[in-house]
């Protein structure tokens, strides 16, 4: 049997798993289904955004050098030339005198400078009358003011979201290469387990975490499935896995990864001949995990405890999914937070505790529940932070400052 | 033709709208469809999570009053008279001197009061040993220490997410009662548009609003389909949302909502014999905004401009949509922030500024592009925080603490 590193440092746990997975392949994909998608490839503007200088009212357009005199006392008068609507271009040139009808979104034409609205003038079919100067410039939206051609736009790893996808529109991206979604599935092994929707008998509980990790690997954009649950039986266990590994890209456990009798994770993996990466990692809840790799398939093998699976599914899974799917950096940011509440409890070893960020008078908050027993799944409702408390602390007091991990 | 409110506040415009929509119907949906979407019943836990009291590690479980004694140099023995496996429920009443061998997650035996480790004991098949006391109640998770059989879990228009899930499948929701997902399409009126993947002619931009308000409105959990583009027609127009108020229960349009000679929005709706709602809202940008009814379906028509666009949309649409979909409260927090960067322009009227929440050493900004003009999609990037400026307000300098809207 081969050694592995054991009770490592969650960065170590991070490093080790990265290095033995690869950065999914890419797709194209249709612009109206690229939401949540991550960018494979670098996006340079082509043309600028918008095209062409235009107005971004209905107006006039013309010389501004012909208003320099105007007042209320001596209006001065232009020739209406032509009427250019939305989407046409304008087929006379400006000259001295005169002026030309734009609506908003039309090109400026050839030899204006500036643009006024209707309700400044005063105007009939044929002549137009301003009461003040205007300034050269007024009233034009310059070509390129969105972007500019020949700008980086979005760099490889960018997630596509909500305005981007108007941009890429913008510059008629009407499908992109994107990395393909990671395909994941959920193995709960445990004989203590009931599927969701079996009456519960004495002894027993519901596969809950499933669907928790579930919840949150989509919210990350991957496709996952649940499989099931796995009785304590390390070849029904190795089967699972090993099927498994035909279909998807990641498969993760929930059971079977401390130290018990019935803990069979490892004796699975070891009979499948899977490479065992790493087991245990030095942080509280999640030190029961295992990685391993089978097949080139990722194995992520997480707690029964449900809060222990939640806090290395964010902490290592998220820095390990979010690099196989292509995206730029890690999937949090580093913040410093001030605790909402007290944190009545020392800490021996690392601590995580999870939380919402939230922002009261301008200063940034971890909200945890106060409950944060490794089986309380309650406290993970609607994580979006997870604080760090160093080995040794002592309780901590509302207030206090510690590191958080923002997920963005 | 009624009379309709013009030039309202922001406030005023979604409480016009809220009164005359109603909420979604009601749907079941399977588990592992739900996340993401809002609760249509509360939910009142039936039973404990745990359902038991349980032992979160292998070990033994005994009185803890046998121990008391227990020591180094005199350490207790008791008899091994059951091993529990999780799943399995203890056969056997725990009496004086006795212990039961139990796994993690497995019921405590009746008579037991704590239970201890099996590293920190010595132990055989049939007896172990121990050689300090144990507290009476250690290690022992506690029956509904996650969920409170009777509690309240949460309420009608909660938004299922991430552990939310996992709670409903431990409490056996395999199917949950949601809000159905509020259908919305959106049509681009403007001739001077061409669909994204059509050449881009002089005088034309691409139609970039609707992918835009389609991956906000999918982010925020709708359905969203794109009609396409309808020209400066107001029968066209008409048409077009006649059709749609059919099969949707939202219609978007951009463009043709200003005062200029072809801006068709308000005949195509008179034409329809549409209630119009109101006309403009006191808001940069964004003025420039018509909502209405037909054939009860509601009509948000937004600007042609895309940032004038995105305003409306997120504080108007989201507060009306979120409404709409069943959620509870508003779609934002109110919060206050500081802006990361100068802000250089006066402004004349009430202004709203798009962008990211970040946090610098525990205090809440407001990172925004520079740019900020109307035409200006990038601003909108990745906004989760839309800042507010007063009418009236002078340029400010970074570090200004300003309100923002923050979408959560």
């Amino acid at each position: 049997m081969k050694e592995y590193p054991m009770r490592v440092e969650l960065e170590q746990a991070i490093q080790i798993i990265r290095e033995k997975v690869a950065v999914m392949g890419t797709e194209i994909v249709p612009l109206s289904e690229a939401r949540g998608r991550i960018l494979a490839r670098q996006i340079v503007a082509e043309e600028n955004v918008p095209p062409f200088d235009r107005s971004p009212y209905d107006g006039f357009a013309f010389r501004a050098k012909d208003l320099e005199e105007a007042s209320k006392e001596h209006p001065v008068t232009l020739r209406i030339i032509e009427e250019v609507p939305a989407g046409k271009v304008p087929e006379r040139k400006i000259g001295k005198g005169e002026a030309i009808k734009i609506l908003t979104g039309a090109p400026i034409p050839e030899g204006a400078d500036a643009v006024e609205r209707y309700e400044v003038t005063e105007f009939n079919e044929k002549e137009v009358t301003f009461f003040e100067p205007v300034k050269s410039g007024s009233n034009i939206c310059l070509a390129g003011e969105d972007i500019r051609q020949g700008e980086v736009l979005m760099e490889v790893g960018t997630k596509l979201e909500n305005a981007r996808l108007g941009l890429l529109a913008a510059l008629g991206y009407f499908e992109i290469s994107c990395y393909r979604k990671i395909r994941c599935v959920i193995i709960s092994t445990g004989s203590e387990l009931v599927p969701v929707d079996h009456p519960l008998i004495p002894g027993k509980i519901r596969n809950s975490s499933a669907y928790m990790i579930q919840a949150v690997l989509r919210e990350w954009g991957m496709e996952c499935d649940i499989y099931g649950i796995v009785s304590d039986n390390s070849s029904h266990i190795a089967g699972a896995i090993d099927v498994c590994a035909q279909k998807y890209d990641v498969i993760l456990t929930t059971g079977g990864v401390s130290v018990g009798d019935y803990d069979f994770l490892n004796t699975s993996l070891e009979e499948l001949g899977a490479e065992i990466l790493l087991w245990k990692v030095k942080m509280k809840p999640g030190m029961a995990f295992v990685a391993a790799m089978h097949k080139e398939k990722l194995v992520l093998a997480l707690s029964g405890n449900p809060s222990a699976a939640a806090a290395t599914l964010y902490l290592i899974g998220g820095a390990v999914l979010s690099y196989m799917s292509g995206k730029r950096g890690l999937p949090w940011e580093k913040i410093k937070v001030r605790m909402y509440h007290d944190f009545p409890k020392s800490s021996k070893g690392r601590r995580f505790i999870p939380g919402r960020l939230c922002v009261k008078d301008g200063e940034a908050y971890l909200d945890s529940c106060v409950a944060q027993g490794n089986g309380i799944l309650s406290s993970w409702h609607s994580c979006n932070v997870i604080g760090e408390i160093p080995a040794g602390t002592p309780p901590l007091k509302a207030g206090s400052i510690i590191e958080g991990y923002y997920f963005v």
